[in-house]
């Protein structure tokens, strides 16, 4: 209902470490076009023509995050988990500076050690964390909010990785979801902050072990993530 | 860029407690439609087709505001200032509840001391006032809000009545502006909150005495937070 | 740490609606003191000299409540559950009036739907319940807070009646603790607001049909509620 | 009227830059014992006994920041201007970790640019500029916060360096201050943070071409804030 205030469509880059794909058969199989390939389809599905989306990962050159990609990107979304320290710090600075200056990012699960969140959040964004068989179930907590369309209250996950509080972040400006797991752990989900004059989304369901990104709502939320944080880039020009 | 979710336009009610236009000949004169045709007709030639707008009054049966004319509003802006006590209860309560279902409240100027604002809020929503020749600098200080989208830092109205701090509400979940007098005040002027399922912003310009509802800036303010406010309405059904 | 700014111990009105006492065995023999003997016990064990406590309750004149006792109160802690609506409105305002006044507020448990709750936080407060035997765990997700001070995360208890989110109320001004549930469900457990000059803090846990408040975290996290709501009042005068 | 509850008491280690004061004849003679000692001073005599403040400089050997001297510091206040990049990266870090492991971190005026704070709160803490002859008033708009303590709003201050919004922060979890300028200009000047398990306040006025760190509004409120960002240490062992 939200005037649609511009008739181009969001660009978005879908960033992926793409290591467990290449080193371990299962994962493989999960995700044969990659994780970013889910998480991309799960936005295109979602999105339809409101969206563009294109993907990079770790092993291309300059990460596939070169200057010319960032200033085409209104979203990245974000998706690491044991090659964080290779990442060049020259670019997660390149990252980092422009999401203050506007672009949108989504965290997704072990994105939370990435370099890029913790050098924009400032903590250590540590948490507990158990990988077994847990089911995990994603509450809603504010109804209203855009990032919560759509889907049901709670969000059903048969199995998971668990991730329990602590979670050393600031405290996030808006609290969207409350996950709790079969261990009875409870965890805040997801997160919105802005930085700068960018906004950032941490959604904490997806494990390479597990079809995650598979899971509709999963798809469902990540779309309404970058549709959120895309939301402000009308208004730097 | 965000993706427009519906087809519907937003549905807006304008409500005015339309004494002054009565009784006072120089509001009259400033506003010949009344100050809800004016706060309407900012909206219409910020939104477009992409809102449907009408206003009400306090001297209407049931002030305007019945079951079926609040059933059919997304978004309800409200201006009110010598007459709040004159408000039934009863009408206060239903568009509490309709907030709480999801409706939007835009809360202008001296609406602050309205029943449905106090309600909401809990607070005593006072401040201090001068009513001289002050000159309003409103400052954005959440550049990438969608309610601050395409107006200067700061808006400049250079005739207003004063409010400043300490203003009585409860802190608000996003503040977009702080506007600043000629006598050094401060005043917290756009507050988001949301409430149950519906949003609420309160945003501080617009006299009886001062032709703030003709300002193309504060006209601008006024359809963005219409729009943000409405932003909620597709997920509650 | 904090330097005692004031040597008056904080003077505590502990307020219960004490009708299940009267009217339930079960409750008489748990509580046979009443519910408010029991939380007033906790308070003293845990603050020792450094507060004051006396206690109220619905049946007495004026709900225990006078002008004179709100005067003399810089903390009150509400608990109510089967007579929420025997509550006079007067005194509902003049508690609230109190409250924005700068006197502190903590609510227990099912005191959520109490009409004080309501008339400060706007909302309708409601929830999801349960009352089978879950058991709750009580997490800490703001360690540094002094309401945390002092208990483990998670604070254990065995068998509890369940609140499950969506919790409708205002985003807390602070969070400090989520609980879960046996049957999955999430709660935010622990509340912090601030309203007009008064603080609010609403804790969850505790259970007329359950031995809540003989519990030693429970006790001390209200004894810590009850030292930060209390901590504003030296400014007052 | 919180209970004291450590006889302890707060370690406080005051850092400044302390270049201005070699090289500038006129802050030599404003601040004979260097910024650093008026603001000791300041916290010394308002908090007396409940406090013991030590002072360290940039050009003592590791700034006067050892491990020994962090490790004995439940809170430190900054300062500095035109040598932020002298100091060292990985005593900023060292300094980042007690603060998030519960140390508090006060951070004055110019220090808005420091590596510290940028550090701990991930933005470009860039703001608006003029060093001409502006009056600074500080308004409270959290009266009942105890940084506010004892001190009027506003807090007059003749003359001062402007600085205005846009401020390139995070949203404070607490806005206790803002400031308004002789041009107008408004600026969120008191600003509390939570990151770790450590406090941090951010207080804007102060400036070596000016007396401000002897008025005794502002000492007052540094040494509030020096309370408030010490509170959490009990909790940390």
């Amino acid at each position: 209902m939200q005037p649609d205030i511009s008739a181009r469509p969001l660009r978005v880059t879908v960033w992926n470490e793409g290591r467990h794909e290449k080193e371990d058969e299962p994962v493989a199989k999960r995700y044969p076009e990659g994780i970013h390939g889910a998480v991309a389809a799960g936005i295109e599905e979602n999105l339809g023509a409101a969206a563009v989306v294109r993907t990079a990962t770790l092993d291309e050159p300059e990460h596939g995050l070169t200057e010319a990609v960032l200033k085409d990107t209104d979203v990245l979304t974000w998706w690491g988990h044991k090659a964080h320290g290779a990442v060049d710090d020259a670019i997660v600075e390149r990252v980092a500076q422009r999401v203050l200056e506007g672009m949108g990012l989504v965290v997704l699960h072990s994105g939370h050690f990435s370099k890029i969140f913790r050098r924009l959040l400032g903590t250590t964004c540590s948490l507990r964390w158990r990988s077994e068989h847990d089911r995990e179930l994603v509450w809603t907590i504010n109804p209203s909010h855009p990032i919560a369309a759509g889907v049901p209250s709670p969000i059903i996950i048969p199995e998971q990785e668990m991730y329990g509080e602590f979670f050393d972040i600031p405290t996030p400006d808006e609290l969207v979801f409350i996950s709790s797991f079969s261990g009875g752990e409870v965890f805040r989900s997801g997160c919105c902050y802005t930085r700068g004059r960018g906004r950032i989304f941490y959604f904490r369901p997806g494990h390479e072990t597990h079809p995650t990104y598979h899971h509709p709502d999963v798809r469902r939320v990540i779309a309404n993530a970058v549709a959120w944080a895309g939301c402000t880039s009308p208004t730097q020009s």
